[in-house]
């Protein structure tokens, strides 16, 4: 048995969107409970210069979406980056768990060959398939889910490194 | 063409501790150019509850090491956790990154039908190969390096998503 890059990727993305729905709702809730005004959470960045909670949300839902479009060939759904509120970033999950769960197993059929370009201002790269999955799909993912986390946790919202992580089967010892 | 366990986790851990070396050192330049005291950094946090920028190195290098242990059976080396300067975790990351530069190949061979068990305080969860490497392995490592990266951020350490994500070999448009 090997790797695909539909268990790369598809399970993978799913059980990040899964977190950071589970982030959203803790964020709502410790606004509700703590009279917290939401947009402090909403805008609140790490660095003045680094993007917001909703950015962060937003850069999760593309990075995810991206990947699997561009390794399955399946034009994916535009989003506008328009969301204002907690309601809107969850529906935002959502629409891209919808997406990217829809993207069944036989889609990936002859992905591995693949040539992926990334285009930038003035440059672009290209490259197979799984150097995109290890050098941009998997890690922008993980940066963008993280650094919503340190954003939450420098707020004083209660989550944790077992929130990050999702859950396990757990037994006791 | 698929996916090796190889591929999933010896040049993408030598890749991301390349980056951690290249943030160690220009936060060790950022110091040094504007005369500020490297405490500030090496003991910098997003949360007052996370781990500091040292602590946040050393778990880079653990989750690392660590994976690539269990994945082949090789033993890893210990590291003390005694680091306290810029060059004492430089020497981290060059020992980790030899280590795991290491591990050829043929080390995994049979690696995707082990089971992996990860022991806490309380319980313990067993999982095969290939789901350690997307529950744990890799998502573990990149919440590592990205925090590392969101404190230098804060602490106004000039970095930015071009140094996590590494270098691409790039062509004008």
């Amino acid at each position: 048995m090997s790797i695909t890059l539909y268990r790369a990727t598809v399970p993978v993305y799913l059980r990040g969107l899964t977190v950071m729905a589970d982030y959203i709702k803790k964020a709502r809730a410790h606004c509700e409970a703590q009279s917290v005004d939401p947009d402090s959470i909403l805008k609140a960045k790490l660095a003045p210069d680094m993007l917001d909670f909703v950015a962060q949300v937003q850069r999760v839902s593309d990075t995810a979406k991206f990947a699997v479009a561009r390794l399955t060939g399946v034009e994916s759904p535009k989003f506008e980056d328009t969301e204002t509120t907690f309601d809107q970033l969850l529906a935002r999950i959502a629409n891209t768990e919808a997406f990217i769960a829809g993207i069944l197993e036989d889609r990936f059929e002859g992905a591995e060959s693949r040539q992926i370009t990334l285009k930038f201002k003035t440059q672009q790269t290209t490259m197979d398939a799984v150097d995109y999955l290890f050098k941009f799909g998997l890690p922008n993912f993980y940066f963008h889910v993280t650094t919503t986390h340190g954003i939450l946790r420098a707020q004083g919202v209660d989550v944790g490194k077992k929130d990050y992580l999702g859950p396990y089967e757990m037994e006791n010892i």
